[in-house]
């Protein structure tokens, strides 16, 4: 995929009020954040923005500045609300129009008593992209520079970051173990803290729980050296043991 | 609660790698939203970022200064992954270090034989912050000018917002209203379009779905003019009758 060590970071950009409302629960962030991990390019911020010209440009603007990847879910359909196309041809100081491809697949697709200037309105982009397939409704998503703008319907999402995924610059596959620690987190946290130290190359989490059983800590342990990791592991077990706690492992997802 | 009309608005800032790495879906961002719209209060933007200092710095300055309020969730219990605080502290370039009060309650509710260094960091807080009460697990949470510190355990977190919120400058009220037609979005889309630009006051989502049965699209109308968004789901009602599809109302959550 790619020369070793090389930091390569994403960004998710979710637009869209019926999420900052708290009506819609994203179901994209998860994925994205898995999909990517499993080829070495890691989710390094997410952003939650309104259907807002200035709140879209400006994330858009920050962020492909900030990261190897932009990804931009939701606001590609054929509402009024559905602004991100333009917003992002600002972001880029493009000009904004109907792309002849995308054109030709949505007159293909829809039968001609359907198509209508909403439906067609799909088709306005910024100049100059590369088209991202719709393998489910057609409209495509497109890719501008390092900005890919998606649907935000999960199953339409998920199916063009299928199709872009091979065209991206992996890195290092990240390697994940975890193990939970029947033990409050407060009891493991300054044994963790020193094994921390002692692999200072790995990002080590702590997640407590609240269980009715009792409190207890998952640790999961995240980097590229597969050998640390397992021996990071082992010091935990070692940890556990001395507080006289039980400790199992767990997916470390 | 206020002024009439005037905008507050709310961040949401999700620390934590868990978050980022899709191991861990956050169910803080819904609540949050729900919980602060019913006082009239936005949220206009979240963004999810790392364990990482430079990252959270930079996302409470921007967000403050841009924001009424600003919440954060998460990296505030014992472990070293747990460094919120500090961040907050250099954010507003305030000394960093034990706050007595926060001390007294930790020392009173462990057990001696529990009380370490990692339990009693929780103490650690920016110079000059009021504390949020902890009902669940007592290290408390803090509020440092329009910024507050909350946990990420969604049960924790919830108990600390509901203490806040009653000291929270509310604004008008968010009524929500939401209709489903059943047909395809592209087909609703220019009719509705006509209908934002009748109710310019209101915010009008459009939200596609594809069941087996076919496709359609929840309409959801928000604002503070009660009556506009009654008319608004009239004029809804009336296209859906001119493109003859059902409609039935929906959920606005």
């Amino acid at each position: 995929m790619s020369e070793a060590n090389k930091p390569i970071t994403a960004c998710l950009i979710i637009i869209g009020n019926e999420i900052l409302s708290g009506r819609t629960i994203d179901a994209n962030l998860p994925h994205v954040a898995k999909v990517l991990g499993q080829v070495g390019i890691r989710l390094a911020e997410a952003r939650v923005v309104a259907d807002d010209e200035a709140a879209i440009i400006d994330a858009v603007n920050t962020c492909r500045a900030r990261h190897t990847y932009v990804f931009t879910t939701g606001g590609i359909g054929p509402t009024h609300d559905d602004i991100t196309a333009a917003c992002v041809a600002k972001a880029f100081g493009r000009p904004f129009g109907r792309n002849p491809e995308a054109e030709r697949r949505l007159l293909a697709f829809y039968p001609p008593e359907r198509v209508n200037e909403a439906r067609m309105s799909m088709a306005d982009m910024p100049e100059g992209v590369e088209l991202i397939d719709n393998p489910v409704s057609v409209a495509p998503g497109f890719r501008i520079e390092n900005v890919y703008v998606l649907a935000g319907v999960p199953k339409i999402m998920q199916a063009m970051l299928d199709l872009v995924l091979p065209k991206l610059e992996g890195g290092i596959r990240i390697q994940a173990r975890a193990a939970t620690v029947y033990a409050p987190e407060g009891d493991v946290a300054l044994g963790l803290r020193a094994i921390q130290e002692r692999f200072s190359q790995l990002e080590i989490g702590s997640y407590p729980f609240f269980r009715p059983a009792g409190p207890g800590s998952t640790i999961v342990f995240r980097g590229t050296d597969a050998k640390a990791i397992d021996q990071a592991v082992e010091a935990l077990h070692a940890l556990a043991a001395k507080l006289g706690a039980a400790i199992k492992d767990a997916d470390a997802g």
